[in-house]
């Protein structure tokens, strides 16, 4: 029978485990950053010693007077990210830092359902136990890539996701890990990621901005995801370009997605095979295109691809600019399949939110692509199962 | 010489005032929500009874065993709420729950400047004085019509306020009434308004709605102001409807306001006063014509008015559904000079937003008229003041 990992039992053990996630404190400085008397303060931690969730690291530098002892986290302490894509998983776990230790990766094919899905997240999980990376796991994070009812743990309407509308993902990760767990959509994992590990680590409030199959934004205020009242906010896929635009999959006209989804970016991409060499040639012998493919032109000058990469990151930025002028966030990351596109894509991007947004809102606003890559999800994985366990109880 | 006003000495002290602010509350239901031993909890009760922000109010209804002792806010508590405009100047003083006990209105200019404007304000809160509404005040809040930097309290490069950039008018109010004051924008504090006392009383995350002189947008997160990191969150009155528009002042074309802002509403309004009976009347008589021309004609059923307001409700509509989308909140609340234009302008952003925005989104999102008029921004700069004076030290 398995061991039942510890939680904080009190506010105070839980946000001092949160201080603890990005460094190891004294004592004395950890008395100076919380509203605890000193004995109330050291109960608390020699609790979370006994509880294996911190340990004693050795003595302070001296700040004149008796030198503090230093904490941090337990060292045993493990969280695994489960990062579920439309056509791969990546599986990582990391220690209470949330560094990460092993990370798999394995392709899959999400409208394969969730038991069959879910089954080989197990196993990829199996694996990095296997190699020793841990023996019992204290928290496990799942990003799925559709609409999530945080509060329920599960899949809402997914459009990608066929069989998995309301299928309890935390609940059976959870049972079948034996640890707590949390799912949410892929783009705010994205972003607990970029926070924790990325670009975004010194900016509270913050736009990421995820261009692929479909197009989303995770939203981050105060150092938290906004989810707004149904959990749904960030959907920027369908807000409105121009009246006079392609039919979007949703019904209306001229949405964002239905001019530059991968959907959208495969199509354009078929119209212009005939002008275009490398996708005429990579047309004949696939028989199909995709966004990555547009990707791959641009990258060898094809001109246009460049040119429909162009149209479409002049479009998204049209969109940026008033979340930006709305919003005003510290920073915007773009990331995705698509961001591959690089910097040819960044530069309409700038280009049309540095013209078109309030000059108050651009004054020191960076617009960057994410650093980060595949582990933006399974670091913001790991950080939503982290943040989870170390909340109050 | 004034007598210095007390204020919360510790978090704890803050926290129970904030609860107080709504309703009077039992020691036992106090001791039920906040984090304190019931020793401690009385100890910061009696101290804030000793401060004079607090008071006995008699014996709570028995839960079995001694009755508890009641609490409430100090009878003597007020605060002014000071809400200037382009052209008229509301200041209200309140009790400690934010009850307006006095409100006085009258026309000015903000173009004379902050000298000639807050002397004016000062004259005001001086009235209610004089007729016994307050000896000694606890704090004050102040809107004014552009945009202010909320930590250091002034106006910066407001558009339409010449004379006020960087002016110090948190300063100045508070040496001048004795007080801590804050200064926000009045868009804001009339969403703080809403929030207490308004139609958004219940709802932690909404969009408050300004369509006036300006178009802007109050946005509450979790029941407090966002104001972004440069503090221009909100401003979304140069978001781009399209790109075939007129030009507007900020020099881009196709901004919501270079449509449906006051300049634009009076533009439209001379350039269709052949074909309207009353505009064209009104015109004649006075030589110019407002928003507040149309509004009157479109309310007498004047046709040409209804299709302006009609047309201007559309585009408000297209730009709050990218927002919802977005935000998912969930409330928007619609007010200003404009919205007096009432039921026609709403139905029209009402269908706009319910067609566009997502279906997630929009499931159980009220959109709405305020209720509150003019006493939004007074109650809202009262309760700015509040959270601020009822804030940890």
């Amino acid at each position: 029978m398995k061991r039942i990992t510890a939680r904080p039992e009190t506010a105070h053990q839980a946000a001092l485990l949160r201080l603890l996630r990005d460094r190891a404190w004294s004592r004395a400085e950890l008395g100076d950053v919380v509203d605890l008397s000193r004995s109330k303060l050291n109960f608390e931690i020699d609790r979370l010693i006994e509880l294996n969730l911190a340990e004693q690291a050795g003595l302070a530098a001296s700040r004149g007077g008796r030198r503090s002892g230093m904490v941090r986290l337990a060292g045993s302490l493990r969280f695994t990210g489960i990062d579920i894509g439309a056509t791969s998983i990546d599986v990582a776990v990391t220690d209470g830092e949330l560094k990460i230790l092993g990370h798999v990766s394995e392709p899959c094919d999400v409208r394969d359902g969730p038991v069959i899905v879910l089954n080989q997240a197990m196993e990829m999980v199996g694996k990095l136990r296997d190699q020793g990376y841990f023996t019992q796991l204290h928290g496990a994070g799942i990003g799925v890539p559709g609409p999530v009812s945080f509060r329920e743990g599960m899949p809402v309407a997914p459009p990608l996701m066929p069989g998995w509308d309301r299928y309890p993902v935390r609940e059976t990760v959870g049972q079948e890990l034996g640890c707590p767990a949390a799912v949410d959509n892929d783009v705010n994992i994205m972003a607990l990621g970029e926070l924790h590990a990325g670009l975004a680590k010194q900016v509270d409030d913050f736009l990421f901005v995820k261009i692929g199959t479909g197009i989303g934004c995770g939203i981050v205020v105060d150092g938290k995801i906004y989810r707004g009242v149904s959990g749904s906010a960030g959907d920027i896929g369908h807000i409105r370009v121009d009246d006079q635009g392609p039919t979007c999959a949703c019904g209306n006209v001229g949405c964002l997605e239905a001019y530059f989804g991968g959907a959208a970016l495969a199509r354009e991409a078929t119209a212009i095979a005939g002008r275009s060499p490398y996708l005429g040639e990579r047309l004949r012998r696939t028989g199909t295109l995709t966004g990555e493919d547009v990707a791959a032109a641009a990258e060898m000058g094809d001109a246009e691809a460049v040119r429909l990469i162009r149209d479409g990151g002049r479009r998204v930025g049209m969109v940026l600019a008033g979340l930006v002028s709305f919003f005003n966030p510290g920073l915007v990351i773009i990331a995705g399949g698509v961001a591959k596109l690089g910097h040819v894509l960044l530069a309409e991007i700038r280009s049309v939110v540095y013209r078109r947004s309030l000059p108050l809102a651009t004054g020191n606003l960076p617009i960057v692509l994410s650093e980060l890559g595949a582990d933006a999800g399974v670091i913001g994985a790991a950080r939503l199962s982290s943040d989870h366990v170390f909340s109050a109880p």
